[in-house]
This record gives C-alpha cells, sequence and structure tokens, in this order.
C-alpha cells in the first residue's frame, strides 16, 4: 500500500472510533489555550501533555518558534479566544545544527538558482543554544504589540526530552 | 491545578509509557513525509491518520496552510530527507469566517494602535471556500522552486470532516 492509502485506511477506523461528543465539539478551543511546538517526528504533543481533543490549538513548525507561530497565535487569540500560551522546544532538534548560510547553501546546491534566490533574504530561525531560545521565544511574545496582555502574562516556556519523554520548565 | 500543572503533570504518566525504543528514535522522519495540517483543537493527526512517534513531521498552523508552513517543508527537505507531503485542512475551519480586513479591525480595537500598525503588511491568509483552498496549496508547492521534485510529484490534498472523523482526498 502506498503511504497515502496507508494514510486513508488507519483514518477509517480512526472515524469509527470516534464519539458522538467528539464529533460536535465547537470550534474555540475548550481550555483556551495553544501550544507552540516542533514538528519533529518524534514528539507527539497531545499524547505528552495530556491535550485532549477539543482542548487546545497546537501550532508546529520547524523549531517550535514563537515568531514563526504568530500569525497563528494572533488569529488564535483574537478570534477563537485563546489566552494562555505555551511554548514547548525539544532536546536533539534539527535546528541546533544548522545556520542559515548553511542551510542556503544546501538549497543552492540541491535545489538550484531559482530557489537560492527565493531564499535569499528568509531567516530559517535556527537556534545555537536550546534553553536560551525557549527564553527569547517567550521575550518575544512578552514584547509583542500582537499578544493579549492575559497571554504575556503567562507564557510559559518549556523543553521536552526526546530521550525520556519528559518536560522540564524553563520560564 | 493550573493547566501548566496539569500538563506536566499527564507527562509524568506519558515519560513512564514511553518504550526504550521510542525514546531512540533518530532524528529524520522514518517514514519520510511531512503532514501541513490547521491547529483547530478538533484535529488529532497523528490519531486520525495513524502516524506513529517517529514517522512524520507534523506541521500545523491556522488554516494548515502550505505558504506559511514553506520555511518548516525546506528545512524537513533539504536537512531532514522528507520527500512527501501531504496537507490536510478541514471542515468548520475558523479561516472561512473571516476577511484580513475583518481580523485588523479586530486587533485595532483590542490590542490598539501599535498591534494596528504591526499588523497592517500582514497576510492572515484566510479563504472564503475550503475545497478551493487545498487546491491553490497544493499548486503553491507544486510551484515553489523551494520544493524539490520528488515532493511536487507526489503532492496530495485532503479535507478532514469534524463531523464525521473522516478524511477525503481533493487533489
Amino acid at each position: 500500500m502506498s503511504l497515502v492509502d496507508n494514510l486513508v485506511s488507519a483514518n477509517e477506523s480512526y472515524s469509527s472510533s470516534l464519539s458522538d461528543s467528539e464529533k460536535s465539539l465547537p470550534l474555540p478551543p475548550g481550555k483556551k489555550y495553544a501550544v507552540v511546538t516542533c514538528m519533529d517526528a518524534r514528539l507527539h504533543p497531545a499524547k505528552a501533555l495530556g491535550i485532549n481533543l477539543g482542548d487546545a490549538h497546537i501550532i508546529r513548525n520547524a523549531g517550535g518558534s514563537a515568531q514563526d507561530a504568530l500569525r497563528s497565535l494572533t488569529i488564535s487569540q483574537q478570534l477563537l479566544g485563546t489566552e494562555v500560551v505555551v511554548v514547548v522546544k525539544h532536546t536533539d532538534c534539527g535546528m541546533l545544527t544548522f545556520t542559515n548560510a548553511d542551510i542556503k547553501a544546501v538549497i543552492a546546491r540541491n535545489l538550484g538558482e531559482d530557489a537560492a534566490h527565493e531564499s535569499e533574504g528568509a531567516d530559517y530561525l535556527p537556534f545555537p543554544e536550546l534553553e536560551d531560545a525557549v527564553r527569547e521565544d517567550v521575550q518575544f511574545l512578552k514584547s509583542s504589540p500582537l499578544v493579549c496582555d492575559k497571554a504575556k502574562q503567562s507564557v510559559s516556556g518549556f523543553v521536552y526530552e526526546v530521550e525520556t519523554g519528559r518536560v522540564r520548565r524553563v520560564v
């Protein structure tokens, strides 16, 4: 079976396991918070943090970047009523392993001139130190005019350890 | 217990349930694909699509926007070896309910002048029609110089129905 066929087939059992109340959850997150975390394949944020269906927005991108998540967070807070943000980065993150110059060299080599040109001004948001990056993201949210006051007061930052499955609070 | 205490407490049972092989998964996704989907609280992509820990990058943002996900997808493909992208948007998405002008008016009203100024040039990427938005995102990826050829050839687009838990393929 192809990858996509596998996803569709797994979805058949999932959909038949959903309860009526799960199928009629409202659009706004029931627990009024958003989690920003990494796209990393070893993270399972809902299970790792006990987030039930309908509870929270989960935003994921390379590195769990708050800056990259700002569009989503603004929509989450201004249109869908969330008031708390939890930032979760993790050990052994890919973002610790390269610089903007590195990835741009890879792009130019693998994808050619048009891609090199397209990525010229881009910031891929790598970071050299994990806990500092958590602190910087929390500071970014606290100082953004687009983050609501309640979220500024309550924003917290965690590190998830892929080697143990545990989170530890940084901010 | 506070929201954050609850997350930490749930994490304790999760971490103790992780197997040794789950704790030693490698950084690059084992099945070499990435899913782009929405931050919506009613979506549980890993369970809904049978994605096991370590299989795939999962990128989530408001609307499951491929454009917003491009930085993450480039890192995923160029540095971590993924070759397939699956875009999954969903019914009853918040992005169907507003325009850029609407959210900018809300931002100005709720957050004041600095925020209004900060969001002036921003595109919040709302869409008026769901299946068209899936097709447009797939087209965006197929025409981006930053997407690798294998991913261009295999990109697919789905709608997840929050009312049934089922996915249906659009592209």
